[in-house]
């Protein structure tokens, strides 16, 4: 076990402390597991709020702050938050204008969430949901009916915020991060397996020399599993099964992800195959985001996700961001 | 070999090729192996540029934009850059004004920047040096005589940078940027071996449960070979060295910086703990960045550097800053 922790139990509690001497602009509740804006509940405005299993950082906690998320709830490593958290954060965020619950597809997120909503809006608080489901890889898996929520959620989450910090209605902004999620699809390769504190070990076993196609963020399988390719072939293969389902007619933003272990430097090489395949394939890119976003603890590998845009998306997308993990403009 | 490349020998073209595509504010020779701001020379104002070896992203190139470098030449991986390319990046960058280059403390680089600047200044630019030596594990070793040079680079280059961009002249520049290397000292911790795409092995043999204090970026030997330690353990450790050398008598800003593969999720949870040692030795934390800065390919671990501010560094600290990497203000 190559970690540094102090011992499994802790390692969120712990990261939180962290998380909150290293950003004085959020307010972290770290006994409750709820990281929120400083300056929330913010007058007027639509506040989204997500939330999933720790391990995937900087999402979500990473993504809090002015044009994105209002809060977010780090549940255990790999394990849906509780209710509790989700109600708690939408009633710190709430100005009355409501509440947006991004949700990734998997079952243990979703009917945490569907619950937290019930009792939010016995409290009061207008509610909305989005299901984010935009990998192609696989349909039901593991821990999901359907298809598996991933890269796409940085899209949603990014865009949306966008429109809530601009002050557009709730129904509106669920729209919008409805058509994201809608336009929006991923396809992710790992090239070794990742640990979890509590296992300790490989949560499955991927031998040297070999690569998993279609991995999920939490190591579920995928589509096939080959010899190791070369990152022109893995480009191919992705961008491919990406372009495939999505069938874009017009520009996209394109995140390159690392899965966490995957150096800086193979990212940006591996960019440039996904630009070359996208140009072969015809399909102009309007933006490009290179790095670790939504990643897999210490797993080795990457993840291509296209997010076919309109005007008002690109608008949203460039539109000031400022968040831990993603900030620019103003 | 895990890796997500081609072959070895494109290993540092591809990712510039990357690079280039995913930020069109950078201009990016991929044959010359420059990186260069777009909107240099920039009248009246004086430019830094540094390089290295490859596998430390986001450092250099990761860090050229408004308010940092100017330009950065990469290397092979772990080889310093020719004095050919720094000359380049200088008549790039000068805009009369002055070029100061930032050096990392290894025989390679401080013999190529020599060579370069004497080259430089034969075209008539006039050229600075800052030599960076922060690492306070080991005196002496496998590629430097004194001290390495590692995360205290993103403090020089930061603050220097900034400097330069409220215009101030190159003697002061320079002299700023001798200042904060002078108060910045680092230490860093190997959970892992890193594998170079050329050997596509492990660079040395760290057995599963045994770890490397005073490790150095590209897997130097440290201080001395323990047997797994909590996070706890290492941060009072690292901290310990840092301070014990150090000696602040006033604030500092802290870098918990990951070598590359350890999860973020980690890195956060350390920051808890060197926080913790900090405030038991009752040094006084300005600002705390965490993330993967100064990394050494697919290394497991961590470091820890403190710079020790005064209130003109501060200043200039939270200058805004426009780069891949480090985006802040405006």
């Amino acid at each position: 076990m190559r970690m540094l922790i102090n011992v499994p139990e802790t390692v969120v509690a712990d990261a939180l402390r962290g998380m909150a001497a290293a950003h004085p602009e959020l307010t972290v509740d770290v006994e409750r597991r709820v990281v929120v804006r400083r300056d929330a509940p913010v007058e007027g405005k639509v506040a989204l709020v997500s939330g999933g299993g720790s391990g995937h950082e900087p999402l979500h906690g990473g993504f809090v702050g002015p044009g994105m998320l209002a809060a977010a709830c780090p549940g255990e490593v790999f394990t849906s938050p509780v209710p509790d958290q989700m109600v708690r954060a939408a009633a710190a965020v709430d100005s009355g204008a409501g509440v947006l619950f991004v949700v990734k597809n998997y079952t243990g997120d979703v009917l945490n969430f569907e619950m937290a909503a019930e009792l939010a809006e016995d409290e009061g608080i207008q509610v909305a949901k989005v299901l984010v489901d935009d990998d192609v890889a696989v349909t039901d898996s593991l821990y999901t009916a359907g298809r598996r929520g991933t890269g796409g959620t940085l899209f949603v989450e990014k865009i949306a915020g966008a429109a809530a910090e601009e002050g557009q209605p709730l129904e509106r902004v669920e729209a919008i991060a409805r058509r994201v999620n809608e336009r929006s699809r991923s396809f992710g390769v790992a090239l070794s397996a990742c640990t979890t504190p509590a296992k300790g070990s490989p949560t499955f076993d991927l031998p040297e020399g070999e690569l998993e196609l279609g991995i999920g963020i939490h190591g579920e399988p995928g589509r096939e599993r080959r010899a190791m390719m070369t990152s022109r072939e893995i480009a191919d293969f992705a961008v491919d099964a990406v372009v495939e389902d999505l069938r874009p007619d017009g520009p996209v933003i394109a995140l390159v992800n690392g899965m966490g272990a995957t150096p800086l430097l193979e990212l940006y090489g591996f960019n440039a195959e996904v630009q070359r395949v996208l140009a072969e394939r015809h399909v102009p890119v309007a933006r490009t985001l290179v790095g670790n976003y939504v990643t897999s603890l210490d797993m080795a590998g990457c993840s291509v996700t296209l997010c076919e845009v309109d005007e008002e998306l690109l608008r949203l997308w460039d539109a000031p961001v400022q968040t831990p993990a993603l900030r620019w403009g103003r």
